[in-house]
């Protein structure tokens, strides 16, 4: 693998992590992809439409692939065969959907997986809706699975998620937020739901308690490793790697971990520089590249990606109660790639 | 009630209907406000804080008061008590304050019942996202409540909300939409509600289909007639009396039956007014009085609450399979006063 990875124009060792995790799963994931496209149809056209802008961006299908592996690790379906996996696979990704769509509004996004943003094509109005009717089929297709566990799991995450976000929008600008706080965001806005998906797999197969918590703490601290992850790149990522705006958070004035360590560890005129940049909001074009100065001095990217490097080792820790086998090498090294990717 | 209704100051004959109902339930729906309250806390302050400015702004509670009134008329709870109507009307209102905070976001509404709306306020993002937790809240406290058919039906009703939604903003500045095609949307975006709301009631007393068929369908008219009367107030209303702008729609360049009978109506000279206000949405300060004149002369808002009235009966005659009460009575005058509130 090592030395594949070093030839140009081939995948980076620690993406092949997931694209191993797909092949593993590849039937289930075109399933997901099948139910995906089936499930977001309308007779309202414009649905469909802003949907599909958001399937052909692609995505990494992240969550549904942890639903997907995550009841196979703990042996759904058994002989009889089952599909439950897929649907409820296809339920996290439109969650996932619908946020991101309403993300895309509140942050006033242009870009999403390196192509225009579904609010910046068809508007701010069509984003908000059709990411309601998505959230709203999301509980259509779980009520037809007929799991009151499995829609209590994901209806409490949704509300889970839609605090985290509001904490977020609190704590904008905010210099004083702790990074307890910071925590409490990422967790909700972004953990919950990685939680969510990989519990479901064990509801699935009806394994016990330990099993289902063991999963869902692997979910929380995989989720928190990724969105520190994002929160790292967004101050160091390439843009057409990884299709991202660098400084998005930056001119939002996002409370990140990275501004959290670089303002804690700061002199007074770089405290002043944070404190009209982040808090007031008063931007040049000139302060960008000087935040990312100021960043790399306090070696903040790299307290940022070990934290994150620290919750994805605790996300394989979580999932030693299961037996050893290639899907459970391939979720531990999933855990590798969220710390790795995007470099 | 015809000699107390002609004294100034004293509530219209018509609006009587709703409070007299609203007092047969006093301590369902105090129940119900007391379980609003309770469910939108969060440690997340700004959600609580939003949702209060709503509540606040009071509003009539007449989707949750549907379910109630529904539950109670198909003889729920039996002798044994139970509370699960109020818990599953404040779902109901849960969901309708939502689809107010996404609305008032899509149309950039400045007020909402008299005071200035949440995202006014509050701005655009924390309404977005307090409508999601509002949302996911409500599916939270339908998965306690247990009743899967429950579930589906509110479920499907919200997904049909987005969808008539997304069609309105498909229509908007419209001139060809045809008069079903402006159906489809109110009975998607309004009624699709009431019906659930009501049906609700049904399925809480485990009656037979025909009787949750007949309340859906009272519900489905009673939204249809609501809607239409909305429509016709919004070039009729007395801003101050209602709370709510006048001629709102005609700035959004929103198609409703007014609009549609007034451009059919008219000759060459007032459907090229039609068309650059409300196609091309180039309107000048002097042309809501202008639209309000056309719509006048033909009879457009006659024609729009004669058609009110034809759904509000059709909402009264779908009580039929139920024995005549009180209660009954009640539902029935809600019909009429539909049809005649806000004037």
């Amino acid at each position: 693998m090592g030395v594949i990875a070093t030839q140009p124009g081939l995948p980076h060792a620690a993406e092949d992590a997931l694209t191993a995790l797909a092949g593993m799963l590849r039937a289930d994931l075109d399933a997901t992809n099948r139910a995906i496209v089936a499930h977001m149809a309308s007779p309202v056209a414009l649905i469909p439409q802003l949907a599909a802008h958001l399937v052909a961006a692609g995505g990494k299908r992240l969550r549904p692939l942890l639903t997907l592996a995550c009841a196979r690790l703990c042996g759904y379906p058994g002989p009889d065969g089952g599909a439950r996996h897929v649907g409820l696979a296809a339920c996290v990704e439109f969650i996932h959907t619908a946020t991101l769509l309403h993300d895309d509004v509140v942050d006033e996004s242009q870009l999403r997986r390196g192509l225009a943003s579904a609010n910046a094509v068809f508007g701010n109005q069509a984003s908000v809706l059709v990411g309601d009717f998505l959230f709203a089929r999301a509980f259509q297709l779980m009520v037809a699975d007929g799991s009151l566990r499995v829609l209590a799991i994901l209806s409490e995450a949704a509300a889970t998620i839609a605090e985290g976000e509001v904490l977020q929008l609190a704590t904008q600008n905010d210099l004083a937020t702790t990074e307890d706080r910071y925590l409490e965001v990422i967790r909700g806005k972004t953990a919950a739901l990685f939680a969510a998906a990989a519990q479901v797999g064990a509801v699935l197969a009806a394994r016990p308690d330990a099993e289902e918590a063991a999963l869902a703490r692997f979910g929380l601290e995989l989720g928190i490793a990724f969105q520190l992850v994002d929160d790292a790149l967004d101050y160091a990522a390439d843009q057409q790697a990884l299709g991202k705006t660098v400084g998005d958070d930056f001119r939002e004035g996002k409370i990140t971990l990275p501004v959290l360590r670089a303002y804690a560890a700061g002199d007074a005129e770089e405290r002043a520089f944070w404190e009209r940049t982040i808090a007031a909001g008063e931007q040049t074009d000139a302060d960008l590249a000087r935040a990312l100065t100021l960043i790399a001095r306090h070696g903040a990217i790299a307290a940022t990606l070990e934290r994150a490097a620290s919750h994805a080792a605790a996300a394989a820790v979580a999932l030693a109660p299961f037996a050893d086998s290639p899907l459970r090498r391939a979720l531990v090294a999933v855990c590798d790639y969220t710390v790795h990717r995007g470099r």
